[in-house]
């Protein structure tokens, strides 16, 4: 039965749950998730392994969370660049470039991603790989509507191009380390640059590809 | 001191070598190098775990022969590339198509070294991390070349284009699927494509794109 609460309580236990995630990321990318402990993670935000359990059911419900609140990141961001109502060839260059900072600037956790989720098994597992094929099938879309539009390099097979820029996307975490947000952000054009290159339609790059 | 075999005790020493190597392969890519047991390795061959000893001498000391046999194998491609003395851009398309080729139909084994290089340590892991400059700096000096042949895309960052390509490569082996040689060659040839696109003058690609 849920206890009740003060809102000062609810911001504390949020607080406390903020830094078991922080810690779990950096620990967990730090050791590798299968030689990490929950001990590692109680010793880092000071609490007793029992009292850890307050908060997680295991060390694997951690990772999941971690995933999650990846997940729920990339969402907002997805639904942001389709706000914006761009062409094809400018939504794909967009989302790119935000995905390749989001991945640079959370290096930690999304390396994590790709390296841990084979952990992770039963539902949570199918969830995390459910959300895979949705993101897969989004960046699909995207370049077939890109197709469609006459946008894409003449001989382009958007399956196996859906497949390479994941690839690329997915080492951008390993392959790219920066503390400056401005250079975060060049880093990111610049992947953006490289992947539209590979896709795109050549005679619009050569109108785009411009000093960021 | 070593001691005198026959030839034919060298063979089966070779051979059982072979299965051994072939199986931590499936093992370590199934269950991950962490959870997996040099006993799961010793039911595999049908040897007891204490003969296993006679061949190799930690569970460690497996991952690094796997990832030597790799390296081995990546370079005798690159030397093969390198006596083709193929022009810049030709030398780079070449390299990719061979390389992805090399991911695809390897998979397991590639996807081993991306993720679990970081279990090595000491001296095997200087190693590896040597291999690992020297592979990145083949690729960057590739991309020289063809920059100062005029032969890239003119505003070409080449140290990240060299991440750029490391990323997208990387990501091969778990990203591409095929047991048919014919696909396994195609798809080798529209990641090289794609990865080309990336980095190469458009004015070179638009002559070079065929179907394959």
């Amino acid at each position: 039965m849920p206890t009740r609460v003060t809102p000062s309580r609810q911001a504390v236990r949020a607080n406390r749950d903020g830094q078991i995630l922080e810690a779990s990321i950096r620990i967990f990318a730090e050791k590798g998730y299968a030689a990490a402990s929950l001990q590692d993670v109680a010793d880092a935000v000071g609490l007793l392994k029992g009292s850890l359990y307050h908060y997680i059911s295991s060390k694997e419900s951690l990772l999941y969370r971690i995933f999650q609140e990846a997940h729920e990141q990339a969402k907002v961001m997805m639904d942001a660049v389709d706000e914006l109502n761009l062409s094809p060839e400018e939504h794909i260059r967009e989302f790119l470039k935000r995905l390749a900072l989001f991945y640079v600037v959370n290096r930690e956790r999304a390396s994590l991603y790709f390296s841990e989720w084979r952990n992770l098994t039963g539902e949570e597992r199918n969830t995390v790989l459910r959300q895979q094929r949705e993101f897969r099938s989004y960046i699909r879309q995207m370049l077939e509507r890109a197709q469609d539009a006459g946008a894409t390099r003449g001989s382009l097979d958007v399956k196996i191009a859906t497949s390479f820029l994941l690839a690329a996307l997915n080492g951008v975490p390993s392959l790219f380390r920066t503390d400056s947000p401005h250079e975060a952000e060049q880093l990111a054009g610049e992947i953006a640059n490289l992947a539209c290159a590979a896709v795109l339609n050549p005679a619009l790059l050569s109108a785009q590809i411009r000093p960021m």
